[in-house]
């Protein structure tokens, strides 16, 4: 398995740090953020990332379809059509065996129809199917655990995400160990999903929960999911691209970024990689 | 629709003022919790039900069956036995109308082995089975959020908790609103559910999640859940016995009982009863 380190993980660094931290600890390729390659400007964000060396395994974040209102609605697939632009330009100057991904949120409920949001977010994605596809991007679907329904991700299974990915021919899934390794059905949706997986992300769910259920992800080894079965399943479903770590902790924020890429690698390598 | 004040929205009076409440709120039917009945003793508990004129929709709760360790074990499967007996006590002491309903929670994870553990909680209920339909006690599984998937219980969805009642002719399933209300095969899993609803409790989900997760529940209608839609599928799917209210909140319980108790029935009507 290779690693790659998701910027979310070192969320304080910008961009030029995050790059450095990640060559300097040994990792081949990083996850980027748009915000942080925002302060810099594309531009320039291209121009690092070519400097660098590295891949870049995806761009977090586009989704955020659910929005009622007309004019939000048209601002998220303006927002998300910039984003595709945005990783076709850094993966196009990224090192070779980049993965050009855009991960979709969906979005959370801006009333209590679930149902609809739903429709909304899997509508928004067929408005912007072509758009990604000129611009060679895989549009991926993140099915985020169901403790976000309401305000994050009203897609919440891997199936889910699946159904909806599987109406196009170019959109693909992300399969994060934090949102679905509690899933009954994971093994057969991770067969399923196939060469639809676009993206691996893990990161452990730690107990007691933190008080803010936003931050409650772990380092690889301080909680309960079994990362070797996961992987596997990954695997044999013919996935074998890069693996992000991205790890939502404020303990983790706080430290020093190169030691947290440091703890990174030590941390895949005894519980993910083989 | 017929309401139930379940016990565990009023934690902290006892038995008599959970029984007096209720009554004093225009209720007909409670769902007891072991603990306030342990305090009191097994059979003045089933004395002060039958003076109450009261109906009893469930007992919470049995289960916990994930250990390892023979011992334990043993121990949980005893101490469900005990829980069945007191579950045809206390009914046989209620109003007519009363479910012989006893409420399992599957259980967490000793290890990082989800599917061993599920296996386990798979395995207990079989061996109650029989210790069950010999008291003619319906032993209901409660799927839980997967929020609680790691610490509290391993069966997360009811199309899970129904692989394994299905299995056997007189186990039920819980629907709680709480628990399911994101999921997207709910409607699906409530009409193959059928007959097997043993009993539907509802609460809401709020956002932002409070520091304490378990406490993470509010009054209908405070959140985000959908109850028409919910309560619409499981009448549809057969369901006519009563609906239990219950919320895990510091703040209701707080609150003076008998306040809590109005306050649910107006919840309850604005919002699920029809």
């Amino acid at each position: 398995m290779k690693l790659s380190l998701n910027q979310a993980t070192i969320k304080y660094a910008d961009l030029e740090t995050a790059l450095r931290v990640t060559r300097e600890a040994g990792i081949a390729s990083i996850g980027l953020w748009r915000e942080p390659v925002a302060e810099v400007g594309l531009v320039r964000a291209a121009a690092m990332v070519a400097d660098s060396g590295l891949r870049v395994s995806s761009l977090c974040r586009g989704g955020f379809f659910t929005a009622v209102d007309p004019a939000l609605r048209r601002a998220a697939l303006d927002e998300n059509r910039r984003a595709i632009e945005e990783t076709a330009t850094l993966v196009g100057a990224a090192a070779p065996g980049s993965a050009p991904v855009l991960v979709l949120v969906a979005g959370g409920l801006p009333d209590r129809d679930l149902p609809g949001a739903r429709a909304r977010a899997a509508d928004a994605i067929a408005e912007l199917v072509d758009d990604a596809a000129a611009a060679r991007v895989v549009l991926a679907i993140e099915p985020m655990h169901p403790i976000y329904a309401a305000d994050r991700g009203v897609i919440s299974t891997l199936g889910q995400a699946l159904d909806v990915a599987e109406r196009f021919p170019t959109v693909g899934v992300v399969v994060d160990t934090f949102h679905v390794w509690w899933d009954p059905q994971l093994a057969e949706q991770v067969r399923r999903a196939g060469p639809r997986i676009a993206a691996y992300q893990v990161c452990d769910w730690i107990t007691p929960l933190p008080p803010d259920a936003l931050l409650a992800r772990g380092m690889m080894g301080d909680g309960h999911i079994d990362f070797p079965a996961v992987t596997r399943l990954v695997t044999e479903a013919g996935y074998a691209g890069d693996v992000e770590v991205e790890i939502f902790n404020q303990a983790i924020w706080d430290a020093d970024p190169l030691d947290v890429a440091l703890r990174t690698v030590k941390s895949f390598e005894g519980h993910v990689g083989a």
